[in-house]
């Protein structure tokens, strides 16, 4: 089956729509999970498909240092290895290196740096991570970017953008097209509006498959990245998916949807989970408060997901207070399925042509 | 329904039963997973449920401490609490007092302790105990015992056993009785044999549901174990199930289910899973051994597990070395199959009276 994106329907810039590739479809908007390492952190694979989950994203600095793209490739890539037959997504490892990595050195190449789990050297091109992205077997590749760190002089995110390009233009060349497989090109230009939608216009012309919105979320603000999203998504090619990436906070999320985002990423509901955090239709709650301790209420009166079918808030404080491995299993099981279900309720409002009510319904009950 | 004990054959001393009680059936010999705070680690109840796990122990002295008891019976009980409607047995407090509370005063009354999380001081007797786990609606409560020290002089064990008969004559005493609920006597009685069967002879006469050999697998070895049992088994009611506390290794649950034991419980396929070893039919292997870098093998080519179904010996190891969650949660998951696959497998061999090839045939596969 080929790759594609269709569109079901649209309210104001909000998109309902189907992405479907060689492992399957995933109706959008969708919010992907995090699996950096081969594994949703707390999850087994059935847990994240029991969420609701159609894709999820793989990290390929994470993986390419351990156990090595190479060695994903022999175990017969990373669907087989993680017991994830549908959709995956894997970033180019540029982020990472930048954020995680020690004794970085950026040059036109690529990007040389040291391992943070061992110090041994590595060295990453446009070319090598779409290799290494072939080689996980990821039905979504990513081009290399350069995150444009955040703040920006006009200056420095025109010439970050323009390498950023220039990569995309290799990633681009170095990309082995295989039926229901895609490459997304990624829109840089900082907080600058003319910028992003030259961004546009140039990774346009260069026919991706989808295309990703980088460089936002790094300490910009919300008001900001909207802004960014306004001046970036209307450029962008009507028939090919949008995706955000690192994105974000429930609210961030709705938002997002409402200026045309198609799809999102973010550890958020996963760390979050692992840190006593549950997202819910009332809010966040922080589950090691002792005001939980004799709550025997469900997390989410709302919510169907396992953790709230079976469980009250005082058991999920006692599982925190205990340091029990169960508490972030639950609380990492329920994020996931809000954020789903989040994403679903949004598209069926999206069809049903009441976008804006959604929102503003849902953003009324968070009262905490 | 009644609490009982059902014989379905033996062959030799070994026993293969049905335990009957308020929250089902578990048929025996069993071995009880255990939840030592209301949950078994690293595990969603469903998980424990999948494993073939039929009853699970829980821990009077954790539970005590945190969450209470008390709040444990506003929560409506441990069996709501942790999403166990099945069979849960609770011990009686006393092991853990004596390894890990501080300040320990051991008195005809009862023990005086202060709790290893706070330091708050607490006062654990035989009524006491057996209210405790009535308030966590305990299927099977045990009695308060004192598990004499290993070695013990005669004397000293003579001395604590007779400790040990008047505390089960007071939690006998104390004991609410409910249809479907049973409370368990703890033989004692140190490595000598007249003891042992003094021990069982005076709490015979006691009509407990059942009985507990205590006082073992604390150092003695699995000769002495085994002698010990030998001297225990045949005294005890025929009808009333036997339960080998805190055993063991795969090898000794089969050289204890040929003596007579029913049941068992133990740390070790838990906490083995959360230190990378696996238990399988081949033996027990350390995932986090450089050897199954690229092993692509599954687990234990003999089991259906989640883990074995799914996943390869080289994912389990990088999970491990990337100290996932989800590493000992596969490896948890498969250790506690195996041991609930090792106690039906024996009790078919029992049944069809071909228990000691059984044991053969499994311990010649064990090659690592």
């Amino acid at each position: 089956m080929s790759f594609g994106f269709e569109l079901a329907g649209t309210d104001g810039a909000a998109r309902a729509g189907v992405l479907r590739t060689a492992h399957g479809d995933a109706p959008t908007p969708t919010f992907m999970a995090v699996g950096t390492a081969g594994t949703v952190k707390a999850m087994t694979a059935d847990a994240v498909r029991a969420t609701g989950a159609k894709i999820v994203l793989g990290n390929t600095y994470h993986l390419m240092l351990r156990p090595t793209a190479e060695r994903v490739a022999r175990l017969g890539g990373l669907h087989k290895m993680m017991d994830w037959p549908g959709p995956i997504l894997t970033d180019s490892g540029g982020f990472q290196v930048m954020s995680l990595a020690k004794l970085r050195k950026l040059e036109e190449a690529g990007v040389t740096f040291r391992s943070h789990l061992d110090g041994s050297a590595h060295f990453l091109s446009p070319e090598r991570s779409t290799e290494i992205q072939h080689l996980l077997d990821a039905t979504v590749s990513m081009v290399l970017d350069e995150c444009t760190p955040h703040p920006a002089t006009y200056d420095e995110a025109a010439s970050s953008m323009a390498l950023t390009h220039r990569w995309a233009a290799r990633s681009r060349a170095a990309f082995f097209p295989r039926e229901g497989y895609g490459q997304f090109g990624i829109v840089q230009g900082s907080t600058y509006a003319d910028l992003r939608r030259e961004s546009a216009d140039v990774l346009g012309a260069m026919d991706f498959e989808g295309y990703a919105i980088g460089g936002l979320a790094v300490g910009e603000g919300q008001s900001m990245m909207y802004e960014m999203l306004e001046a970036t998504a209307p450029f962008l090619p009507v028939d090919k998916p949008r995706y955000l990436m690192g994105v974000g906070t429930p609210d961030d999320l709705l938002g997002s949807v409402a200026r045309g985002v198609d799809m999102f990423d973010c550890v958020m509901p996963t760390r979050a989970g692992r840190t006593a955090r549950a997202f819910t239709s009332a809010g966040v709650f922080n589950l090691r408060n002792a005001r939980f301790m004799d709550d025997d209420a469900k997390l989410d009166a709302r919510c169907a997901c396992l953790c709230c079918a079976r469980h009250t808030r005082a058991y999920l404080h006692h599982l925190i207070r205990c340091e029990e491995m169960l508490g972030p299993m639950l609380l990492t099981m329920h994020n996931l399925t809000y954020y789903q279900s989040l994403m679903i309720l949004a598209r069926a409002a999206i069809l049903a042509g009441r976008y804006a009510a959604f929102c503003a319904e849902t953003r009324a009950g968070w009262v905490t």
